[in-house]
């Protein structure tokens, strides 16, 4: 972790991201997929034994419901071609009649999606020491969402919401370790290595009810509780809102758990989840899917990760 | 199924698709997730005690690869911002450094990706019975792949090529149910209820040589091995070319397979898969994994399946 | 004129717009261009005849510019090269670096756009007739934006906001044939065969300081002011709003004033212009050009007109 | 003109461009309109005197017409709402039926486009002296095509494939000064600073004959007639192929003629013309009408420039 950075400088008598924490050269000087190296086959093999039911709960939000909170503008879904074209005229060769479409969208900004590696970083280095100038107008030479595995493990879902009582915790409200710690043992439950963690604020509701609500400030994990995750050796932080992390941010830094988790870390976050069904259905550990498209070079991919009980 | 409708009326001899294949009716007047509900907990639970490595296999193409097959333009990766901006003078405010993308790309023509039951139709009827009107330029209505529910569940490969000792079978050779046959007992499977079966014809390799070879004639599936395949109940066909089915089509069919599969039997098309490693590795029966992006009406999803071993 | 139709129908004691108003069949049967065959060559060749000052004044808005008025999303501008990359390590060759870029938009939602003939219909048929059924996903079959020829003629600045002492007209505030008539007293000028009419409201100015407000009521021309435009045989009417017509409109119609112009005269809408340059220099006639992009299909053009003074 | 620079530095005995030709601070230090200069109130005065008969020619390509050449993937056209979604059901209030589109496409690759003096430059420096850093992820902040005006002048029709006797020119074949000479002797013109001068090669007919040929090597204009045209002021030079220049380049270098018009002396380039029925009608000199779209930070812009004869 470079010596020179400080996402809390400006707060006098805060610890800075320790050392310790940085999964720099970890898995070799060209590994490019950080923390989901730890998602061995024995992690793997493992959550696969957690299932009891079978059920299958789906965790994105439906791309294109205006119900689904995004950041920017929507989704652009395209008909190439439709069954309007055959009643206003089109043949049907031997009776074969087809729609197809065309997407268009911002990874970042309307979908629920993981961020690659390579999405973030400071001082002019990525994650694992790669210089940043593998970033270019083709996409990203070093640590783009190709180079992210299939996630299958243990996911756990961390309910800050359910477990303080509401529907959604506040504007602004930062989850910490002491929530975190707060909601497993309320749940039972321990991190383990190789988890897929997925943070619950609730604040997906706040789509619904105010769309300038919901970008203003949000709540979210703050660097406290991204230590506490790192420190746990998470492969994967998920939540329930636009970016995971609490906005506002600590003053005088932007995105520091983007920061801290991906760029120090090489732990990846999962964006724009929907986790209101999994918390209805009060679920804790469970195997957790999510497998992102092999876009050569993207900064993130559009995903559906699943949770299995 | 409609009794009007014969994919292979012009060949003299042949018998029509049996009605007691059609799967209308059968998951209730309203279904929209097809043979898909043959991926009961009980199917998904069972598959997965099928891992013994925990390995896991990537079966989808990378997108943007130009060594990847494609059916039409390229898929478009735009950058919105890399490090060429802070090179170039933009901020990074308290340090932070980011780049971002855009997706835009045809989803049947250039990309790994699963068809929405509401992908194709004839008569007018889209399987289940749907009024075609369904699909209009705004989406599908009904039978959209936002309807199509994760693919969690035993996959079996079927590997066409190895059987027959060649590297891709060759252009317009049709798979039959005999070919299907023997490729089981070779690798010493039979099917069950609610497989996902990936057909392996090499056709892949194709691309690298010749990318007007590629789309010509090709190596697939024909409505032998579809009614094959449909009677033995599989939730989804999947294979390494572009369109699952062998061209050229029976004279007077187009896309019969397309057809009877989808529309008829509700089972699903999962198109441009790589099938390679898998083929390395001797897999045969495996945990197959295939999530869907939520796509309001989309006619399909771009997808990045995975086999675990 | 369809009989059948009446954009006032609701409004009792109205008249219906006159069958005399209606251009069907007036340039021939098969004519797709309708008003623009104004623009003869005499119209033409007079209207180069009237700058004086050589000056040119732009009319569209700056594509991009967030000060610029717009219906929906921003319109999309990708870079696939830029100085950045040759900063971050890009070859030269000898020499040679390039930016280059990549369009995407909307053509009635973010830009100066000329609506091409086939933009807007009722009673499932277009202008002179043409069945409606020509509008499928491939574009237009008939009177597409690539049947609009260049307009090249005498411009009319009809400024209403001016004429009535205000910087923009009241929101919903519906410009009559009695404010023309007002106008072009106070402007010394006179409406010819072939006309270019542009029609200041100031409505621009409205998205400064409010974009609510700028999509709510706005000001535009009614009926009454189009069957006096249309009666003195104009071939085009643009205006400095969304789309030329007064919000609300009538009780019981919607645009009424694009079906009519549009699809009973064939006369041609042109919207989202700035015409505070041109009013500034108090011009009231000058020549007028505007070149659509011969879009095979197009429902209309992004465009770039100029007046000449 | 940077001394260090010489487009022509391999080929030994050859003259580099002459600084003298170079346009840097002409037209002061903050311009970044060019040669555009040139078209003075009073240029633009002269030419409208020009034409006799009032007739317009298009001089752009279809957009969307696969007879069209273009480079790399075709434009795309979708449409958004169309009159089969009223067939399959979708309602029209009040009776207003409508059709709406959306666009996309690369501008220097699919469409008769004009270049911005951005879009090309070497040794880091654009035109006029400006740090290449202008162009970023997010448009050119210098010399975008928002800063060229609308073109209003006397054009010029230098048709070498007629004077030649040809269809069209030789693949590789390089126009001279002395061809452009002969050409406008043929046709009794002389060149007059701001012209817009258009050279006809032809090739826009090798489309038609074979795509691959087109891309091969092409005939256009060399350094030689660039200097000779550049010596005699004109504003614009446009051609009937995809770059204007020929195809190979001189031994060592790269786009030479774009390196030294546009950053050199600030002179447009104008590809993808239709030049076929200018040529068909004799042609020489007219009144030459190009206004690109304002495209805020554009490296160029789609265009439908005509004549007036």
């Amino acid at each position: 972790m470079s010596a020179a950075w400080n996402p809390r400088a400006s707060e006098e008598g805060e610890t800075p991201p320790r050392p310790e924490l940085s999964n720099w050269g970890r898995w070799g000087e060209d590994d490019e997929a950080g923390a989901a190296n730890l998602l061995s086959p024995e992690v793997l093999l493992a959550a696969l034994t957690l299932p009891r039911s079978g059920e299958v709960v789906q965790l994105s939000q439906v791309i294109g419901d205006p119900k689904a909170p995004r950041n920017g503008a929507p989704p652009q879904h395209f008909m190439l071609h439709d069954a309007g074209d055959y009643l206003a005229g089109a043949k049907a060769p031997s009776g074969f009649q087809t729609a197809v479409d065309h997407l268009s969208w911002a990874t970042h900004g309307s979908v629920t999606h993981l961020d690659a590696l390579g999405h973030v970083w400071y001082d002019d280095q990525m994650f694992n020491g790669y210089d940043h100038r593998a970033a270019r107008s083709n996409g990203l030479r070093r640590l783009g969402i190709d180079k992210a595995p299939p996630f299958i493990g243990r996911g756990v879902l961390i309910d800050i919401a359910k477990t303080k009582g509401v529907t959604r915790l506040d504007p602004g409200y930062e989850v910490t370790a002491a929530d975190i710690e707060e909601a497993l043992q309320s749940a039972g439950e321990a991190l383990q290595a190789g988890d897929c963690v997925l943070i619950r604020t609730g604040w997906i509701t706040a789509w619904e009810s105010d769309d300038v609500r919901y970008h203003g400030d949000r709540p979210g994990i703050g660097l406290d509780a991204a230590e506490y995750l790192a420190r746990h050796d998470v492969a994967l932080v998920g939540a329930d809102n636009s970016g995971v992390e609490v906005i506002p941010w600590a003053p005088g830094t932007v995105c520091p758990v983007h920061q801290f988790l991906i760029r120090d870390c090489g732990i990846y976050l999962l964006e724009f989840l929907d986790l209101e069904e999994l918390s209805r259905r009060d679920a804790t550990a469970f195997l957790f899917i999510a497998s992102p498209l092999r876009i050569r070079g993207g900064t993130g991919s559009p995903i559906a990760p699943v949770a299995v009980l």
